[in-house]
């Protein structure tokens, strides 16, 4: 549409949302109606979906749910989150490694929420926002939106270890033309390729960035996107990381972007939490300050039920046992797939990226376009990136995954 | 806090929330708790309370609520709204007063996310958005959210009734200086008086609209706020202002915030919808694209269970039929509230905004501040607004209804 037709504000102008999961999903499923679905490979959803091609939810979370007094769910909540909320947030990102410094949370509705929070509360307009090569799409969505940039740095070294040398690279030339650095991780159980940040790199990392903090006219703040923790492996192993986080110089603001989607299955009930870490209590009030202002501004407040939910399970050990123990055949289930995936590639030469654990696998390649195209002819659905292409083996059958690597290594070669 | 110890990007800095509601509210608690509930008028809740002071929900709803089945509430809905939910909020919204034109609604969290996505859409930055001196106080909080200004119109002629002289002064001298205005509306029922815009005072504004509009040059979006439609009247007999909204210039855009939170009770659930009505194709679809963009880039997607429900009782007539009933009770609860007070204004010589419907009632004074304060010596807790008063009838239990009207007339000639 010309800008001459368009009623549309300056910076509204031209914005269409081009979604390439939707599209080959819906190819997905129309391959599905006419052969069969055993015959159709559907690699594009991003939710666990059990081995007979149903989403997977945690009775124990449905149970909870059919159980709240109508009250405690209609009401509206605080804007910050109920009572209880901060804690049990805190609480279940970062288990027994808190960080040490000072800390808040809030609520936000799924992952989504508290990203666009730190977006447009910290980075400048017109300013970048470094994110990886290798990244979550929306991101680029969210940036845009508020007319930020986007820069990225290649995230692998050549044998698949994070890349210090190119990241460090990016954060001085960004911190050499503006003050505010936006920095966002997805990690551990990275979406799109299950790459996890190790504590060795993490150490890499946070060494580089005191260094860039050491001018201290510039800040640094941090966006940690963990929406696949809890995939990631064992409950406190997968959180040691967290520690390093603390005593960190003032100018560096560290968020957490904790979601509920994934953790309780709880994809479509909208919650999650933004939380800020600073050695500074300015710092961290100034956070809590802006991001509470954005929410009254863009939602007003999150969805009630979800955080009765979550402060729910944190008050009752017995109940979150079960809840656990539900996931972790998930978990199971989603890494035998990834595992089976894995060995396959092996055998068959395919090279991926490096997949530790969580909902998606990447293949590198050259044309990503036109690889899916070709294996769209082998009724097989996946989604193109920049730099490859993305499995998602939350929602493959077991059964289907025998074969599908040699099948994809074919495709590249065509 | 000073620019030097903000880290906030350059646009963020120095947002804080105030809300006068929460620290009256808190008030009136403790209040509550010293002297004992029955004693204390706690007039600041804006959701119905029945009689015994508990929030009132809908049996039909929550038996709903938990009648779906996991998959139907824990999957992401799609960005735009779950299948048939388009559908079922144009048929909520208008009844049978559908606008000729061209129609569009999308899901949004509550009528916030709705009014969010106008404002940052179709207001371009640094420019005015038009809203009436007695007017909901968030529109102030979102449009500072995203750099657009506020401009009012005082709303009411000495006589009560919509002041057509000053709106078209506003429009007129806005337009001269920009090219989009956005233009809101909060009726029937308007938070915070309860005064609703007549069919006349309508057709009144549209002329002033389409004589603006000749001026090809210049966009007029009016967005229309309909939260307490549901409280104003009959259903249908409500709703029949909107067919005057059809066959208007393609420079006007036409968008209504749709909300569940009153019309079902449903507040904590945050959801509702954004509707865009206009003459044009080209126009709607630039609307469902920036706002669905939009929605992307802020929460995702909206809350999926009361898009099932909206849905549900779209396509249950006995069930709607229920639910209907037993709202009505609650409409006439807060009416039979609303003309007590009325009634006692009026022999106490109280003078009150036009008040036809709605969950709150506003009394214009001076220095509303202070009134609120000698109130609170009575016990009674009231929200200060810029030009008065407001009491949430909706929450006042009926039985401390009498004796209200006099002792807030004498509150302000103390």
């Amino acid at each position: 549409m010309q800008d001459k037709t368009s009623m549309a504000s300056r910076q509204s102008r031209g914005k269409k949302l081009v979604d390439p999961v939707f599209s080959i999903l819906a190819k997905a499923k129309e391959a599905a109606a006419e052969y069969g679905e055993e015959k159709v490979v559907n690699a594009t959803i991003g939710s666990i979906q059990d081995d007979d091609g149903h989403l997977a939810t945690l009775d124990k979370v449905t149970e909870l749910v059919r159980s709240f007094a109508p009250e405690r769910i209609m009401s509206y909540a605080p804007i910050k989150g109920i009572a209880g909320f901060e804690e049990a947030a805190l609480n279940f990102t970062f288990g027994s490694s808190r960080p040490e410094g000072h800390l808040a949370a809030i609520a936000t509705p799924g992952g989504t929420g508290a990203i666009r929070q730190v977006i447009y509360n910290y980075a400048d307009d017109n300013s970048n926002v470094l994110i990886p090569d290798w990244h979550w799409g929306p991101y680029k969505v969210i940036a845009k939106e508020f007319g930020r940039k986007i820069d990225m740095y290649s995230i692998f070294t050549e044998d698949f270890k994070f890349n210090l040398v190119e990241f460090k690279k990016k954060v001085t030339a960004n911190l050499k033309q503006q003050d505010n650095l936006v920095i966002i991780f997805n990690t551990p159980a990275h979406n799109p390729t299950g790459f996890t940040i190790s504590t060795a790199e993490w150490e890499g990392i946070l060494t580089i960035l005191r260094e860039a903090a050491e001018d201290k006219s510039k800040n640094i703040i941090t966006l940690l996107d963990i929406a696949y923790i809890d995939y990631a492996g064992e409950f406190e192993e997968v959180r040691k990381f967290f520690t390093l986080f603390g005593g960190l110089p003032e100018n560096i603001l560290v968020t957490v972007a904790s979601s509920m989607s994934k953790s309780f299955l709880a994809y479509g009930m909208r919650c999650g939490a933004l939380i800020g870490l600073s050695s500074s209590k300015e710092v961290v009030d100034e956070f809590v300050d802006v991001s509470a202002y954005s929410s009254r501004a863009n939602w007003s407040n999150v969805n009630h039920l979800p955080q009765e939910l979550l402060v729910e399970l944190y008050n009752n050990e017995s109940m979150l046992a079960d809840v656990y123990s539900e996931r972790e055949g998930f978990r199971k289930l989603v890494e035998q797939r990834g595992q089976l995936f894995l060995t396959e590639a092996r055998e068959s030469g395919l090279e991926i990226c490096p997949y530790y654990a969580g909902f998606f696998i990447a293949i590198p390649c050259d044309n990503p376009e036109a690889v899916v195209e070709r294996l769209q002819q082998e009724k097989i659905f996946a989604v193109p990136l920049n730099k490859g292409i993305r499995l998602a083996v939350c929602s493959i059958p077991t059964a289907q995954m025998p074969g599908l690597a040699a099948k994809i290594k074919e495709s590249l070669t065509d």
